[in-house]
């Protein structure tokens, strides 16, 4: 029996159970064909879409929204020429689309968190499992040094760091994508007496502003901002290993892409 | 007769009229107080709020929100820490803040490109003001001609660029603080046909993303990202100029801040 597309939808978004509202949604392609290969990726992007189909995969899981939004609002694109050639490029590889967003975040535990402690090298470190953060304790080690680890680890050329370089930490929180705003990241420093949060992204006013205010006063608090993508893209590297586990024959790719910014 | 606090607000809100919601309050002090001197900040940081109180002013206007957060949310902060010992200080130091944010974006042009603009040394280039953006016509540069005049007049360390650092660049989009948003900045290409916008601060899977696809269809785009602080300081240096002529024989200072972040 061929393994359809929407065989391997219901795979993913089993262990969840469907959700009532989700931008999880398969946004190209023939649920009822048959999977060839998968590839897996944090955003796919132009590059990563000929990328997939060059390597003969016919079903491409995208953690980010391929549109340049997350509810991917299509209305607003509607008439945009790189959205409009986007498409065509779409339609011209037959490439399936499948947004794996918020299922993907809600396995237990959070399939982007385990993909990132994994590629840290920090599952020994691991003391606890948020549902939006993990917490680590390390042996003691200074910002600069927990800054070369996670440079070294993830290929990164650089990271973002609000406090002292030099500072001691061993208890880290560690918040992949979206997750660095003031609301979730502030309280998480008291609550979990941490030294040093590791952050994907959030607004520069809120946690980032707190730390400085912070380190001001004398207090030990420093935050290091991976970047949105590099600290999704394990995760979906992560979910690469899993399908290819689960579909032994199958070719499954994980697809990288270049830092997004360049620091000049 | 004497300046007092509540005089300057009304003269600064005087020009747009009483707005019906707004975060631009008295955060602290007494509105009868006379005024002895005026600081202007971006954010109204610990050691802004202690620098401000060492040259003598007694009144701090602030763009950003002193406590973390745009809608000033002192509820989910009232026992945090760092709150406690910054409201300490401010009380200590008798610190009168004023937060200057929706009704200095409102004046005609805008307060804060106006002085961005101007740090730039970009009047002469101006082509047009935007409720939210400018469009700036310069001479034929590259993009990475254009991040070293950002960086030598804004006098930053670093810029983050998506794009061909070697395109020619002559039509430039201008979003000053929180408007890299894709909502706003993408349609913006087209409607203005940009070759690159400068950008305050955004989601990074939104515009810097779009610009990504285009520049992978081989589209001439690019973007660069100057941080929040870094692209609205100026507009609260040119408000200590503009008070400056308004309140001759008042000291009046701005106060910049070193970059938030570091890059390692």
């Amino acid at each position: 029996m061929p393994l359809r597309i929407e065989d391997v939808i219901h795979e993913l978004i089993n262990p969840v159970g469907q959700l009532e509202t989700t931008v999880d949604v398969l946004e190209f392609g023939d649920p009822s064909a048959e999977v060839r290969g998968i590839a897996t990726t944090f955003v796919a992007s132009s590059d990563v879409i000929r990328q997939a189909a060059k390597s003969g995969a016919n079903l491409l899981i995208s953690h980010e929204g391929i549109f340049f939004s997350h509810h991917n609002n299509r209305e607003a694109i509607k008439n945009d020429p790189v959205a409009t050639e986007k498409r065509k490029l779409i339609e011209e590889t037959g490439m399936a689309i499948f947004r794996f967003h918020d299922y993907w975040h809600r396995y237990q535990p959070d399939g982007i968190m385990a993909g990132l402690i994994e590629q840290l090298d920090w599952q020994k470190y691991l003391a606890e499992y948020h549902p939006a953060s993990a917490i680590i304790q390390i042996p003691e080690a200074s910002v600069r040094e927990i800054a070369g680890h996670l440079k070294s680890k993830l290929g990164v050329p650089y990271v973002r760091v609000v406090g002292d370089l030099s500072m001691i930490c061993s208890r880290i929180g560690l918040l992949a994508g979206y997750r660095g705003g003031g609301l979730m990241a502030i309280p998480l420093f008291e609550q979990e007496d941490l030294d040093l949060m590791i952050l994907g992204e959030g607004p520069e006013w809120e946690t980032p502003e707190y730390v400085r205010d912070a380190v001001q006063q004398g207090k030990r608090k420093a935050i290091i901002v991976l970047g949105h993508a590099q600290s999704e893209e394990p995760g979906m590297n992560y979910l690469a290993g899993v399908l290819r586990a689960r579909y032994p024959g199958l070719p499954v790719y994980f697809i990288a892409e270049k830092p997004l910014f360049q620091i000049i």
